[in-house]
């Protein structure tokens, strides 16, 4: 493969060589051969570029491509195009698109960047964790804010009394009101989100704010369990077979006010994947990424780099290896943490501690944040977090494709969370476009109201990475998805073994929906 | 040059191949030693990465340096940020800045993209032309539009009667409302850019419209010589002393209602450019590039191009080229046009007409318009005008270095005509952190209310080129504005020994303001 490349690149310099230097004539079907064969050499180089479909891929391309194009063209004369467009404003316009069905139904592989507290629909939070016993809550005088707990007897809390949910829920009045109160409280779904978040600091301070409501629910023992059980089955749903997740291991509580440390938690997750594995076959699992607030001192990131070494002992299946989480622009640089950071290859023997950095999720250029890229890269990182600012770095872009450094882009997260409005102006357009290892993730989707992988999928396929994209684009993401995780030699191979299978049936689908039924005639699977 | 760039390529190539293989213990030294090596390296790709300052450049540098740190690092702490603003809220801001006020008074060198309605301050027409005598205006029953005119004796005109605007000034009772109304009749400039204008269509018809009105007036002889040379005279008191524009050679007419064809309108601009060198000498002219809007036949384009053929020989010194303008998406692609745009090297022998295409001013990744950037490399272009899209297609990248085809990079005109919102965020900022040819230009700043390049400029270097681009990234922005320009070899060399003379007193003037008698006490040159 390397070799066809090369001589590929060597190729192209020839003829641009030659076209630089030939003042030739230059009949009209020499310059469109010409033109095609710079067209192919684009699409070959683009992510997916390089595969070659089976028959009956093709039909279902041919399916899915007259779709895109159906839905790119009416954007193109004026329609709204979700990818241009706030997610909280495009999300009914996307649910209502045949391609975004397609992608739903599409076994997508892995989702390689969560977060713990994010994963499930708040709704789910609502509309069976707040109905269960001794859930209270309270809210300050002016109402602004919220907190939850569970308690067998809550304790006074003078300011902030603590009320059973369901008493309050009685007394609204308005049950289904009361919920959407709920609801709004651990998201950051708003009806004029330009106005409500004006600058990143601003929608950032809330992201963190909704994580603080719900952690009050999601942290009790029997919450947590399911809450995460749910997640899996979410994602297993939207079709996704397999996820990695950040999280802090935070401080799991029972009703008696027993408190679980992070190694128990661990052991947890630990728990819910083999369980979630036994109850769905079609399942492959996941893995964990252990994460500390880029806020904290050296010294405790050093206790939670030790702590990350002695988790991958203890749980080698599940465990993946340590990052760094939390706003990156004001929060502290990889640089800071250096001394801590260093410390497992500096053992003697060294030891091996995979890092999964987040980096670069910024618009700063020349900063210490953007930076980050730089440390990450040095330190060996697995893969990259965001590396939103990755194309502002072109050594570390030659450092990620030389080293196979997965860049796990997330969407609708980077427009949310203000780093770029229209998204095909998402840098990982040109990403996609030179065939960098890009993976597609969710990052915090429950908090926008967005759910597995597929709305990002669909941003990802329809605004940054061309019209022109097709299935081959959608089944390299896939590839890319397994090839990128964590997962040894052998788990992959069985993972992908699932996925092909799961791959050909799509296929099959799409092709007796919109081939053998119908004749092209009908728009859904 | 080339040679010394191998070896830096092998060296970094050799470094990663050692990091990646090396399981090796790490010293924090090593460490830093290795990271200061990247960030050199990266540093050294950048737009004027290779340049290397004087001690005079140091000192300047130095005061520039500690004005841009303190501008931003109040934007990163809630300050506005003009760059990742609406310009129509930004420029407000703009102009209180002190690096600002260097960058008027830095010799930018070349404007090299911009077009023939819209280079002059608007103001400059409405309190200059339309209070000459035989000015007349018209607008319909509704005045939702306005049409300008000179006429010795106005013809009937139902529906739209032509009265003397300075009797219609006088009439309104508020002559600075009424000229107010006037300017707003041919500028996009309002209060709520992103209401007014929801669309890339809608901004795009309020800007063609706004030509129309100005037309009507700069296009009568004497206020056409005037305009132009107003604008030269704008732009060398924005420290500009050269020029490239593109035009259409418009229709031209006099009181007695004659019309002047495109061969004399050239005439006028050649006449006009001596004029105002011999007037200032401080200037070293500029050339021009006629251009066909996007709509017309492939028979008309035939007819401009073998036109360009004529005018290129008949002023050899001011007429540089051909290009084709207009709003890209919903115009036709370069690919259409063929065959009259391969005329020329189709005959025997091959003629040379320089192209200067305007290609990938668009957001439509794999679509007709997004592929212009293919044929404008094929077709030899010169320089790639915007090339928006340029860094979603990586073999148009390397045919680009490897050609040097220079992109002239419009930062305002790309936010006003809804490209993108946060400057941040442009393409060009990858292309400028690895050194791709680039200038930056201003391409028809009097419609946005911006003026000469300085504006543009701020963009580019306080939003596209990192916190930490510096005086060097400035001058080679200057150096790359000549050589990438239309002129002569000699042409050039006069240039750019009048750019240096410039150079070396703005460079004094720093230091004088900053260093020598203020103690870096002052914030302003």
């Amino acid at each position: 493969m390397e070799t066809k490349a090369s001589i590929c690149i060597l190729a192209f310099y020839f003829f641009l060589t030659c076209i630089k230097s030939s003042p030739l004539q230059f009949s009209k079907e020499t310059y469109l051969k010409t033109r095609q064969s710079f067209l192919d050499a684009e699409e070959k180089l683009k992510i997916g570029g390089n595969l070659t479909l089976t028959a009956k891929e093709e039909k279902a391309n041919a399916a899915l491509m007259r779709l895109k194009y159906a839905e790119i063209n009416a954007s193109r004369n004026g329609a709204p195009f979700p990818p241009s467009m706030h997610f909280f404003k495009g999300k009914p316009i996307i649910e209502k698109s045949s391609v975004f069905k397609i992608l739903q139904k599409m076994p997508k592989g892995a989702a390689l960047h969560l977060h713990d507290i994010s994963l499930t629909d708040i709704w789910w939070i609502v509309k069976n964790v707040t109905y269960r016993p001794n859930c209270y809550m309270c809210q300050d005088v002016n109402k602004s804010s919220i907190k939850f707990h569970f308690f067998a007897n809550p304790p006074q809390n003078p300011g902030c009394p603590w009320m059973l949910v369901s008493h309050q829920r009685q007394v609204s009045g308005d049950r289904s009101k009361f919920d959407q109160m709920l609801y709004n409280s651990m998201s950051l779904v708003v009806d004029d989100p330009v106005k409500t978040y004006p600058t990143i600091d601003a929608v950032w301070a809330q992201f963190l704010h909704c994580f603080d409501v719900a952690n009050g629910m999601v942290n009790y023992l029997p919450v947590f369990k399911d809450y995460f059980y749910e997640a899996l089955n979410e994602f297993r749903l939207d079709n996704v077979q397999y996820i990695e997740l950040r999280g802090l291991l935070p401080q799991v509580y029972d009703l008696n006010g027993r408190t679980y440390d992070k190694t128990t938690v661990m052991q947890i997750y630990q728990d819910v994947f083999n369980q979630f594995k036994r109850d769905h076959k079609d399942f492959s699992g996941g893995k964990y990424i252990y994460s500390s607030i880029r806020i904290k001192s050296p010294t405790d990131i050093l206790g939670d780099v030790k702590l990350s070494l002695s988790l991958k002992t203890n749980f080698p299946e599940y465990f993946a290896g340590y990052d760094l989480v939390g706003q990156e622009d004001p929060g502290k640089s990889l640089l800071y943490y250096i001394d801590p950071l260093l410390y497992p290859q500096q053992q003697n023997p060294p030891i091996k501690l995979p890092y999964f950095f987040h980096a670069g999720e910024t618009d700063w250029e020349g900063t210490p944040t953007d930076d980050n890229l730089i440390d990450a890269v040095l330190l060996n990182t697995t893969r990259i977090g965001h590396g939103y600012a990755l194309t502002k770095h072109p050594k570390v872009l030659q450092a990620v494709k030389q080293k196979q450094i997965a860049i796990e882009v997330n969407p609708i997260s980077n427009q949310v969370l203000k780093l770029v409005d229209d998204l095909r102006n998402h840098p990982a357009a040109s990403l996609i476009a030179e065939g960098y290892p890009v993976v597609i993730s969710a990052d915090d989707p429950s908090v926008w109201g967005a759910r597995g992988l597929s709305y990002d999928f669909y941003m990802a396929f329809m605004g940054m990475a061309g019209e022109d994209a097709d299935l081959k684009f959608l089944k390299q993401l896939a590839l890319n998805s397994l090839q990128y995780s964590a997962m040894t030699p052998q788990e992959k191979s069985n993972a992908m073994n699932l996925w092909k299978y799961k791959w050909d049936t799509f296929i099959e689908d799409i092709n007796e929906a919109y081939w053998y039924h119908n004749h092209m005639g009908r728009n859904e699977l």
